[in-house]
């Protein structure tokens, strides 16, 4: 299998999911009785009530683009991809592509104690399913060439406090959704800071 | 012509495709005249529905992934497309690309007879138009290179199934449109499952 | 500037709105007071409609198709984009990314007079700027390599014949929309069943 | 990591940002109780109030496209993109991406002061990333390569010029949004029109 086509796929999807993400922010329908004036200030107040959704959107659009960043580094150490792995990434993916989904529901109807537990369930998930397909091609890259190491605990920790905050933002969210949120952008800001103000060893603390 | 240009639409298409589905799961407009706790219920009630659209998502996503992981694997083998094999390749995407359509559907209104059918019948044709793509890909390589060895009988078997599964499911649909979904989600199983479980040979049992 | 990248995003937004025009096919809102079966009745009943949005995604994706597949084997003899080369690149895509939104008004109102001369005059507009496209990337390269054959009026006659009958199309609709449809029909079957009945040499009659 | 997944990314996204536009300019429901004729009057009263979501269709369209061909030629020079380089790219992607909905707000409403600031604080946003990725981009490359020149003053002027008319313009639509709707107009042709009528040195007068 040509590894190349993987990554283009892997890509696109990856773009497509994130750009998708814009088409979940609702466009009101505004009616003013009085003209041009009215519909201003109709929109105004519209405008007014957007933090919500762009917080959702930046969530939403900043998670997709580090579990993209992994894959990116990730991948870039890995030479073969076989059918399994191409399984894997088929699963990754039909999470990610799902992601404009409970973004929308998050984004339209604010942080409910369901919606926003039904959003960090699939954070969750998606985060599982990215370590699998690193797991796999971890292991299957040892098999092909003993040089290149297995992944270490130490290594593997900064996916996995991904993933348990995730999953702790997703039954938090059952009782303070609002808290939950936080969690989740806490977790965003963890993996895309280091990446801006400190320059780490490539390699870790990529994880999500 | 460029067959690196025809690999990088193609992917970019199915890409798209794949991505798509995920707009045609219906974004309730919910309701609630008691404020945030009585919309959290109404949240609760729709999640709980969800079940149908989630199994017609993974359906179709699993569905063309296993077109893709297809077509992948056997143009990978292939040198050379022509301005035929370019246009075959057209009728394909055209009917992967519909794809969306018939889960939109199913996924909305429920697995009706009708619309079952109608999704089968979307499948047959996906099916039908990707073993005419693979028997010109292969002929034609064949033409140029005698060492490319034609398909046999045995090797065609397993896409012929999936063929043969799509149009009796879609017969099915028309009386029993449940378990013409089951039929669907078995021969996406067939395919997949051999990826994760069994490491076959490479090439065989792969064409749905 | 690097031609590899103006390749890539032309075939990524070609992928892209050949793959929206399936979003056009407007999702019914369908209501039966008597259950399940009532249901399979309207959707039966609305499946029945779908021949007129059927033709309509079949011809613009084949329109899209056509010029994705010229654009592909003109510019495969290409060495060199330059700015003015990506602009006219630009606005060709303008109105490819366009095509969706008269196939959305013909698939849902039908062939009115006043919607499908809009679709024609879109046509007519995409293949004035595929033209101005080819021109100044043969004549382009002519420059830097005047070994570079320019085109003669005998190559061009293909193109031109589209341009002339999406055009003859679009008045046509003023007055009888159903044969502007069968015109826009018959331009691209002219260039799609060469493809795939006849032989012909490549790089000619490929031009819409 | 890999500067050649990171532009396959870039383009993908900038690729379906520029495609989704179309989507924003919204289909109407017509009805018309006097049959087909009725509905042809309506539909060509529908498009005759086309000029204003057209134009705003061509402005997003072209902005996205002058920062597409502008991140192109920036990034052809650069050899290497690391973590924090791809951190800021996923900033100007999740604005680029972000453009559809101040689109579909001024297709649909029309000039409004509010929505037309609001189109206008977007763009200026993403001139105001767009500079930080480049000027990123290049003090990174002079680190690895000292004789790769790092931009002078005169250099970074004419995308300092959009970045300043973007953000008039955002002021200006408070008070007399038509106007500012032409500035964003000015600044697109400013930009276009070089590269369509003269041909400047490469690399100058690029920068949105």
């Amino acid at each position: 299998m040509n590894k190349a086509r993987t990554d283009a796929f892997t890509d696109g999807v990856f773009a497509i999911a994130i750009t998708l993400l814009v088409l979940e922010i609702h466009i009101p329908e505004l009616k003013a009785p009085d003209g041009a004036a009215g519909l201003d200030q109709a929109m105004r107040g519209y405008l007014a009530t957007l933090g919500g959704p762009l917080l959702t959107y930046a969530l939403s659009f900043g998670t997709v683009g580090i579990i993209w960043l992994n894959h990116h580094a990730t991948f870039a150490r890995i030479s073969y991809v076989d059918r399994t792995g191409n399984v894997l990434n088929l699963l990754l993916l039909a999470i990610v592509c799902f992601i404009p989904f409970p973004t929308a529901l998050l984004s339209r109807y604010g942080p409910l104690p369901s919606s926003t537990a039904f959003y960090g369930a699939t954070f969750t998930a998606m985060s599982i399913a990215y370590a699998l397909n690193w797991q796999y091609a971890v292991r299957k890259q040892h098999e092909i060439d003993p040089a290149f190491p297995v992944m270490t605990f130490r290594e593997a920790l900064p996916g996995t406090i991904g993933t348990l905050f995730y999953a702790i933002g997703a039954l938090v969210a059952l009782i303070a959704p609002r808290i939950a949120v936080w969690i989740y952008v806490a977790v965003a800001l963890y993996y895309l800071l280091p990446g801006l103000f400190v320059q780490r060893g490539r390699g870790t603390a990529v994880s999500a």
